[in-house]
């Protein structure tokens, strides 16, 4: 199967990042074909994640433009560069972030989703084939944002990055397991593995955590606590099975303190979803001992220092670190559209808001309002 | 079933530690029956372990004196007190410094084996059922150590921390899995669980870490590095799997770089035995992203701080705390015996000098010379 479009240039639509913090600018691009090992997808949907608009701000990072952000996405394979076996065009694929190359140590292993090639690389504005970018106008190269730069038409993607789901899957809401829902309720149910039954913390009450109170929800958790500074969020998080809310703010001790005191020594299970250290020390330290496990998923700053007293892991408490929820993205994404299909997930409560192409701009303010979970782009709309 | 001292006080020798750091003195005491929940042991063989050593110097803590140490021990039920059913005169056991109630959330956790009632209390020198002690000399109270107070040729211990074992199994070896042996050998295959095949870092080569790496050994583990300031300590530690050996001193640079550069990229599991803070933070950070697992063992002093950048856990590194190797004493010690008694287990190499009661500081020589690493003392003899 191949498509008229095959091999050549297509000109379509991009919202290109100019300027770091500027609104982006919905115009025509040229995407050239995909080169060996690469696929070009048609985006259908794509979503907003606080990542984009963390490289967009460009805070404390290289500062990389003109670029095409957008890493969570649904859409189908326009063609496939040399080398490509495993996709065709027509296949219903979500774009990664993160990839999957089958052949070093990290994929080989049962335990890790970090593989050596195609891990995660913010830096990176460029293919790995030729180090060049896929994205041009006038001439002028237009960087790639996490290997994905979901907000085009049409994008390049290492075939690595690509998975392929079930064509009966509503790509307007399976578009949101690309990156924030996996990672969270991943977190969760393939880390954390909350027993039923049990008590489990889960702090920041964003996209991120409000997925990881659903995997607490459908492991059978009994108490979900969540932890934000923001009370506004606990209407909502109510919606995903938390059932209590502590605000660190309203007490003169830690946060661990008082989650002790609220449940006979500690929860079962906590879930960090902020980035911030001082957080991740409470989420620790609120675990039972003898068996609490505390799982890290938010990002820290460079300088952050985790510290405690070792004595907390002696008495028999577990710390782990996850990435994008322990999933490998090829092998194991098919399987969480499956669980959606079959009603065991509820997508539909994270999707708040959606917008046509052209106003992508908006989803930018829903979320830097903090009145999104997640607000979906609708490309041909 | 029923002895002639049944009921009555006992007279017998018992190793008197009358002023810290002072030698035992081998004398007469009175041993009182057992009250309620707890049982009178004959003691046939006991070992010497580093906790015994420390409490005795009483450097850092309370001194509690005189008292009667010794916790690593094999002997024979005497007598029982009222309500105890499980154990009857005659049986063989041994005795441990943690318990297990069996009512409490830790000993009905799968997880933990941290009983509320009967876990380690390095602080008391009285049983609990009255707050006295069994022991006395010309109507002084003599103090317990850990429950066990093994130094003695009777001595009476909480039944909730007295494991019955198969009688067929030689106490003068097996009297070493009260303490030090589970603790290593139990981190190792309880708690870091090496693949077959897998590279195993072993902070520590004393009793403990030699334990840990027998544990590594009988896993299967294809490389077992020993990282230790002693370099005496290698040719001794080869008997027990260890294929090579890092002495931090001999690089300026951190070990755990070191580890990483001769290991593409880390260990598979590592376990910390000697309670430097320092160490802990190498153990932690030489285990390679994607799956390696630390496991803390040795105890750290009051103060310290574990310290560590947080996306050393973000790189799906997991950091766990053991407590007596996780094994549940009553529960799982006879196991651990028929592991012996099937040859799964070479618990003889442990042994490495004997000695009569009477000699008992010998054993205290030994250990603090480092000429041994598990000296037994015979109790008849």
């Amino acid at each position: 199967m191949s498509n008229s479009t095959t091999g050549k240039v297509i000109k379509c639509r991009a919202a290109v990042a100019w300027e770091a913090g500027k609104p982006l600018v919905v115009e025509e691009v040229e995407v050239a074909p995909p080169q060996a090992n690469e696929v070009r997808l048609k985006i259908l949907f794509t979503a907003l994640c606080h990542t984009d608009v963390y490289f967009w701000e460009a805070k404390g990072q290289t500062p990389l433009f003109p670029r095409i952000f957008g890493h969570e996405a649904g859409g189908v394979v326009e063609s496939v560069g040399e080398g490509v076996t495993d996709l065709q065009p027509g296949d219903h694929v979500l774009p990664v972030f993160t990839g999957e190359c089958k052949e070093c140590r990290h994929c080989k292993s049962e335990e890790s989703n970090m593989c050596d090639l195609l891990r995660i690389d913010t830096e990176r504005g460029v293919m790995i084939n030729d180090g060049k970018t896929r994205f041009s106008k006038n001439g002028q190269p237009i960087y790639h944002f996490l290997g994905t730069s979901t907000f085009s038409e049409y994008t390049v993607v290492h075939v690595g990055c690509v998975a392929k789901i079930n064509p009966a899957a509503p790509l307007d809401i399976v578009c949101v397991l690309s990156c924030g829902f996996c990672t969270g309720f991943g977190a969760t149910v393939n880390v954390a593995k909350p027993p039923k039954g049990s008590t489990v913390a889960i702090f920041g009450l964003g996209a991120v955590g409000l997925a990881a109170a659903e995997g607490a929800r459908v492991s059978g958790a009994a108490r979900i606590i969540g932890v934000d500074l923001n009370p506004d969020r606990f209407e909502t998080a109510k919606k995903f099975g938390v059932t209590e809310f502590v605000n660190p703010k309203e007490y003169n001790k830690p946060v661990q303190e008082v989650i002790a005191e609220m449940t006979d020594g500690g929860v079962d299970r906590s879930v960090e979803c902020t980035g911030s250290v001082q957080a991740m020390i409470s989420a620790f330290e609120c675990v039972h001992d003898g068996w609490g496990v505390a799982v890290l998923v938010g990002v820290p700053n460079k300088d952050d220092a985790f510290k405690t007293h070792p004595v907390n892991f002696l008495a028999e408490r577990t710390l782990k670190g996850t990435f994008y929820g322990n999933y490998k993205p090829l092998s194991d994404l098919p399987n969480v559209v499956d669980r959606y299909m079959n009603k065991g997930l509820e997508l539909e409560k994270f999707i708040t808001h959606s917008v046509s192409f052209s106003d992508i701009n908006k989803s930018f303010d829903y979320m830097l309002q903090g009145k999104s979970i997640r607000c979906v782009i609708r490309m041909e709309d």
